[in-house]
């Protein structure tokens, strides 16, 4: 069968799940986006920047698995590059497409606009290239392979690729195989799995003290709902790495709370650090989820899930899947006996004190009574992050954050992409004004599409994460005070969008109870002093200020 | 002399004329940052995110010669990165400084936050240095011969450079050398200097028809008072590309009009093609200053001025500097008899037709006759740059566009870029709505700078470049309709810029008699039909098409 080059590609979009491709339009894609109106089944959304784009088709990808970013040449999608970088440090996989100068034009060396002008047309898959698994331009010749390769390696890997489309090819036609894309992974060698799974059975039966400690790879690899059930049918406590929170449910009885080396709660870091069976899904340490590298795992007891391996006790098994292997032992592990659960945490009454002023030590605790199951929660890194990481998240939630990355102004366009990907659940962004300040247009696009999430701004005029690693009153770290709340009607004057604004408890309560009330979207502008901070802020500033500028630095000139 | 390499830095950047390092704080250039608030004659401003710091670098660089960009590692240099491969396209030179982790946790390939987690902190300065003339991370061991390097090559080459400054170096001492800083470039070998001046004296004695076609490297390489001279000197027209627009002076009765191939005026083609001493500046041809490749050069007889070479009529000259042997050019030259003047053009008289909705076709003329010598406009890439292509500049005036990189969004930022640099002069911003969305938020910081700027956003529902090359009804060239007007008081609630709106010609006259009369800032919209368009853009928009989708593109599928 003929079809042309972006027929193809669209259809192998559809195929593995996308119904919407989140981008801007430039000349060299718009032949593309001509064939994206006449294909049923997937729609543009046209963000107000390339970067938002690609935050949103991050977004888009952790609630829907996969997503598609398309932007233009050279200007598109270099602007892009940061959130593409920043979906491969979090292992999310996103198609990013970019329309491209015709491929006449790239071979003679053409001088263009949207390049040096110098004729070179290899710069930018070089350059983006060292974030992708692939980084490729298409022709005709290599369109069906290349893009089929480009969706397994996406697929597979959980990891960004970039693919370059020229212009004058998309309505070329090319042979496509008749059978449809095969989007599953390849399967284990059968010896393999099992003499990793009996040997995975046999030292579990000797453990006493097992755990699971889960990072945010359990959920880019799709183990969350095994390991959830074999925590439970064999009664195994577990914890998460910060990088990892709300993978599994944080308000079981078996939950421990987060591992963060020396910055754990005593229990936690008691228990994971004394497991003698210590279950991990690749966790990766860093300054930022490590306590500033003071983490200590038990040096043999641990096996290790990884997509594409295993390690049991420094054992490599490689030709399994994590996924096959999980399901196994799921099946195969004895139901708890020995081990008595712990009753379930309820959390105690709280008490409103009517005129204090909103404080970050009060807050957080609240935000998180609003949340409730099946909402989709979004923290901006900073403040709002770390406010959220003593407190909980409701079973069946998702959270989503830029924990490795920790690029600020994330999460807005996130919202708007996971919002897109998943309408039918609550969604609602923490996010401090520095952040939002970073990408907030993308507010117009949220209200263009007539979503409905909720937003709460937290406004403590600047950076304040920054202010506890290094210059508190420094004017460098204060930002400009917006009329945050006016923005909903500025960026679509027929919105239903509401905004509240509240400094102190009782005004909190009062604007929960009526976004609780209503359905519309909301706008919650809270106001705190720029010299507050959550717990875990103060602690975390003075560390990363001695692990940044060291002995000699502007602490100790 | 033993001072810190932090203070070296800043020392270098002040010796060259940067007064203000335009940037976004993370943690990584916290330390860097305390130490500028430490220096007296330089001061940090903060922008709303990192591609905005770099645009306004750009614009900075454009206005005083050289500027500063200051990002953290990772998230914030990459998000910059479109704007420094645009400064390397249009050849700006931005000296770009991005906070990295601590040189320590580098030598170790520790794992950290901005980072791929992986230990690896080569890909950044790799991925940026396509577009850098230099991209070196600072030890305390190279800083000093770096930076100056750094400094060097971005003054003589006039591109980016990108500077890496760990966190923990920056308040570590480092011998410097005793002699300031030399910014002059390296002079001419005087045996070329003096042959090729010989050689051009002569031709151009025998030259009955010789032109000047100006680019964009004649203001970059600071050849424009020399060339303006010696056309003057010698009665010799002048023309422009299209990237060079505003170079010499467009009231002069010398200046013929912009070159553009077969888009060019009858007369302007016929001057530049059948001169038979065509005077250039390393002119860049590409597609959209070209008539899409319809330039016909005369093949022989060209004398060709770059930065370190002369090229005369085919035999390249190194080891010379384009602006000695202009000055020796001007003064040699002989002072013109034969050529006489044509008379000074003069603008018709404008008539007001009062209740007519504007029109680009009239809208521009009317803008134009605005604008007076010494102002600094502004126009992004699109509608205003096209718009303005038929108008011609004030005497004195600067013209400030994205014309090879041609990235939207760009001018918001460089318009507070170069209003920081050339703070007495009055600056005019023209920009479309889909532009305008791109960097919306950085209206912000040039309203919390004081900053009193006109700006003229051009709200014609979309993206209208991109509707006359495709999709002239298509959704995906459609952008939200904001309330533009109201966005200075929301980012700035005690600003002193005025909101204006203009459907119309009287309304445009009121609103320019107002703004005139007044010297606060303006923000003057201006409402006009999404199907309208200049005529340049008419021409230009089944050009471009044609050029990009070729013979079986979307429009001949």
């Amino acid at each position: 069968m003929r079809i042309t080059i972006g027929e193809f590609l669209l259809d192998r979009l559809k195929t593995v799940g996308i119904t919407e491709i989140i981008g801007v339009p430039g000349d060299f894609n718009l032949s593309l986006l001509e064939q994206v109106d006449e294909t049923d089944g997937i729609r543009f959304i046209g963000t107000c920047n390339e970067l938002n784009a690609a935050y949103a088709a991050d977004g888009y990808a952790r609630s829907r698995g996969i997503s598609a970013l398309l932007t233009t040449y050279g200007v598109g999608e270099l602007s892009a590059l940061n959130g593409i970088a920043g979906a491969a440090a979090e292992h999310v996989p996103v198609v990013s497409i970019a329309g491209a100068p015709p491929l006449y034009a790239t071979e003679d060396r053409y001088a263009l606009h949207h390049t040096m002008a110098d004729g070179n047309f290899s710069n930018m898959l070089e350059s983006i290239g060292h974030f992708t698994d692939v980084a490729v331009r298409l022709t005709p010749m290599n369109a069906v392979e290349e893009i089929d390769r480009a969706l397994h390696t996406c697929l597979r890997e959980k990891r960004p690729v970039h693919i370059q489309l020229p212009s004058d090819i998309s309505h070329l036609t090319v042979e496509v195989p008749d059978v449809p894309f095969d989007a599953t992974l390849p399967t284990s060698d059968p010896e393999r799995l099992e003499s990793a799974a009996e040997r995975i059975l046999e030292l579990f039966s000797r453990a006493e003290r097992p755990v699971i400690l889960a990072d945010l790879d359990a959920d880019r690899h799709g183990f969350v709902p095994a390991l959830q059930a074999i925590a439970e049918k064999t009664h195994t406590p577990y914890a998460h790495l910060t990088s990892g929170r709300g993978v599994l449910d944080e308000q079981h009885p078996l939950y421990l709370g987060t591992y963060n080396g020396a910055g754990s709660a005593p229990a936690v870091r008691e228990a994971v650090e004394n497991s003698d069976f210590l279950i991990t899904t690749t966790p990766r340490f860093i300054e930022v989820n490590s306590g500033s590298f003071t983490h200590e795992l038990p040096e043999e007891d641990i096996l290790d899930f990884g997509d594409q391996h295993v390690s049991i006790e420094g054992e490599h098994y490689v030709g399994i899947t994590g996924l096959e292997l999980l399901d196994i032992l799921l099946d195969r592990m004895p139901v708890a006996s020995a081990r008595d659960l712990p009753p379930t945490p309820q959390q105690p009454e709280w008490t409103v004190e009517v005129d204090a002023p909103l404080t970050q030590a009060r807050m957080w605790p609240r935000l998180s009574r609003f949340l409730r199951s099946d909402d989709v929660v979004i923290a901006d890194a900073g403040t709002s992050n770390i406010g959220l990481s003593a407190q909980t998240f409701p079973t069946d939630s998702k959270y989503i954050n830029s924990s490795i990355w920790g690029s600020i102004g994330y999460t807005l366009p996130a919202l708007l992409g996971s919002q897109l990907a998943s309408p039918e659940r609550r969604h609602i962004l923490f996010i401090g004004d520095g952040s939002f300040q970073m990408t907030a247009q993308e507010l117009s696009t949220i209200l263009r599409e007539d979503l409905a999430p909720i937003i709460v701004l937290v406004n403590n005029r600047g950076y304040t994460i920054e202010r506890f690693i290094l210059g508190m009153n420094s004017g460098y770290n204060d930002v400009a005070n917006w009329s945050y709340g006016k923005l909903p009607k500025v960026f679509h004057p027929s919105t239903t969008m509401v905004s509240y604004s509240a400094s102190t408890e009782q005004e909190l309560e009062e604007a929960l109870a009526s976004i609780d009330a209503s359905g519309a979207g909301a706008f919650l502008e809270v106001h705190l002093d720029p010299e507050d901070a959550p717990d875990g802020l103060k602690a975390f500033g003075p560390m990363t200020a001695d692990f940044d500028y060291g002995p000699r630095g502007p602490r100790n000139p």
